[in-house]
């Protein structure tokens, strides 16, 4: 295996003399540090630490990841996974709140991550759950190089996946918009974990979405799930805290949908642009696969506004999927719009699409769902979900 | 129409008692503003520029777009648009370079913007170029509320369309890795713009990438394209420099292929979420369909080096796909290893793959792309494609 290592003694500011890192020939170079080919550009993390009022020594050289032979891969160069826990990280504009443990990122939204209504996707913001919750783990030094996974998980070859997820969207955030995310860690059982978010507005401090999940430990190789290994409760307990994003006294369950069920798309492949960092389908595609489901008709007037999801077992890259979904009977909208009415929800504002809102159109309405590969001999759930949505004028999409 | 505005006076800090801006049952409400009920969380704008440097005079309301009856809709409350050049925007760790005229912007790659292989997908890099270019335009104090689109073109029902895009791809960033990327902006004979990217690593300066694109006018309603009306040129010409990204004195001209080509992925309808703000499918969606179309043996072994796209019209909702794509003969890839060593291009690391590459697997593929519409009585050619390859070991994947 070639193998691109750096002996590092007191600086890190390797580039070569043309600005690419060379290879001279053998697979295995050593990059001149300190040299007068290295210092065309040094690394500015210092200098952006001083800008945003950062003492030094909290994020010093011994901070970042070295080989055991006491070189630094090119790898850790261009990462730099922390190993001590960090306070702030300004390019990830990123800061360590709840007294220590939990995390803050102030996030643009992005030109891409919204539809043609300009207020962001379900997608962008489950990716922007996914981003912040690696960052957290990033900032606290426990990072491995694994997808999410702690040191002592990848002594035991595990990884994080995700067992229940609950998002609840009350304002979608628009094109340019200037967010905070907030998200924090807590147990669930013996051998889980729960992982909130809170998205607010950075402008008004108003809560836009909040969100729940567990997290089991699995297997890398075996892909069997695991217990929660004492070293890697050790390593992550002393960041759990109560508090919880969606109070969910009593959790809703899912009913498991037939081959009755009113909407179907079958033979869905998964392309190797939906395989994570953890070799499987990302847990954000499955949600488009539910979604696109649904008739166009129905998203065209409609904005969701929760989803349950219930995750069963991964989906590789070779697997063929269905997915299937069934709306709520009428009676059961009709109950939602008087529950709606009941509990008094701001729902003006509420799908973020501006200028565009009568509220006598206000209604709520409701999916279930079920994604399952499709085998010769049976069918295996991969997730089932629920959906609510709330309705949107849609005349001039 | 339901409009939220806010009569503005000297500040902005706008939300309610309970954190929730409010109807108030007549559909247009005005938010009390420097009253008690507004200072639950100020809009720290100011902070945070006074925290990187920018002098707060630079960055005043007056910066803000206004409504002509002097309110503030809850759109720019949320969006802050500015209406005068801004030279730093510490939210988008953006700035202005090129003596005045061009943008920077620092950049972490996202977990969910890299692929299996932990290196950011080419899709990614075509979303960062997009964003970075609206930002540009965003910094410059000239975006209305389009996607992109200026003061002027908004007046004259215009919005940017790209006719073509060329993208030399020889290190992909890596998760968690900081890049800079620079853009800007030329002349294109009487009526289109050039605008130019180059992707570098924040701790070397390596260069890993660079871009150039051509940009027309499409008038938004009749959707046809449309000359640069004089209050456009004057507003963007200014900001014409003579720098390229790429130098291309002969540009390349692409084949267009027919029902002879080796591999065909038909009935590709785009989805919801496949629309952009400009109410079409979005380049970058384009892309993914070419490259869905190679087989995923030959993905699967090799990293894409560059790709050169010819937009000819645009694809909306309702059109049914086809794309194709065809193969180098045999003869050209070798020939393309021969034009590889006699350039001399450094490609061990080339791909950002670590660890894994074999200098005597290194050789260059290559494939011409067409998507088309396929309709009843004729197809129309919606974009051509060449992607060139290296090769990259591929059994651990």
């Amino acid at each position: 295996m070639f193998t691109f290592s750096c002996p590092v003694s007191f600086s890190i500011s390797c580039s070569s003399s043309n600005g690419n890192i060379q290879n001279h020939g053998d697979y295995r170079v050593n990059i001149n540090v300190n040299g007068s080919s290295c210092t065309r550009r040094p690394i500015k993390h210092h200098t952006l630490l001083n800008e945003v009022g950062v003492k030094e020594g909290s994020t010093s050289l011994s901070a970042i990841q070295f080989l055991e032979n006491g070189h630094i891969s090119e790898e850790n160069i261009r990462q730099r996974i922390p190993r001590q826990k960090q306070l702030v990280d300004p390019y990830r504009q990123g800061l360590i709140t709840e007294r220590g443990v939990g995390y803050r990122q102030t996030v643009v939204v992005r030109s891409y991550e919204v539809g043609p209504d300009k207020t962001a996707t379900l997608e962008s913001l489950l990716n922007l759950f996914q981003e912040t919750a690696l960052n957290h783990v990033w900032m606290s030094g426990l990072l491995s190089n694994g997808f999410g996974a702690t040191h002592g998980m990848m002594r035991n070859n595990l990884i994080w996946v995700v067992s229940r997820m609950h998002v609840q969207v009350d304002h979608y955030p628009i094109w340019g918009e200037v967010i905070e995310i907030d998200t924090w860690v807590g147990a669930s059982g013996k051998n889980g974990m729960r992982r909130d978010w809170v998205i607010r507005s950075q402008a008004t401090g108003s809560t836009y979405a909040r969100a729940t999940s567990t997290w089991v430990m699995m297997n890398e190789q075996t892909r069997r799930l695991s217990k929660m290994p004492d070293e890697v409760r050790d390593e992550i307990s002393p960041w759990f805290i109560q508090k919880q994003a969606i109070n969910e006294a009593v959790p809703d369950k899912i009913v498991k949908l037939d081959d009755k069920a009113k909407h179907v798309n079958s033979d869905l492949k998964p392309k190797r642009s939906d395989l994570d960092m953890n070799q499987h389908v990302n847990n954000v595609k499955y949600v488009r696969w539910m979604l696109e489901t649904i008739p166009d008709k129905f998203l065209e007037c409609h904005q969701l506004s929760s989803i349950l999801l219930e995750y069963r077992r991964e989906c590789g890259s070779s697997d063929v999927v269905q997915s299937l979904c069934q709306p709520d009977e009428d009676e059961s909208f009709a109950n939602g719009v008087q529950q709606n009415l009941l509990t008094n929800k701001v729902l003006v504002g509420g799908n973020g699409r501006l200028g565009s809102l009568d509220i006598n159109t206000l209604t709520y309405g409701g999916y279930t769902h079920l994604l399952q590969t499709t085998g010769e001999t049976q069918n295996e759930e991969i997730v089932r979900g629920r959906t609510r949505w709330n309705r949107k004028i849609c005349t001039d999409l």
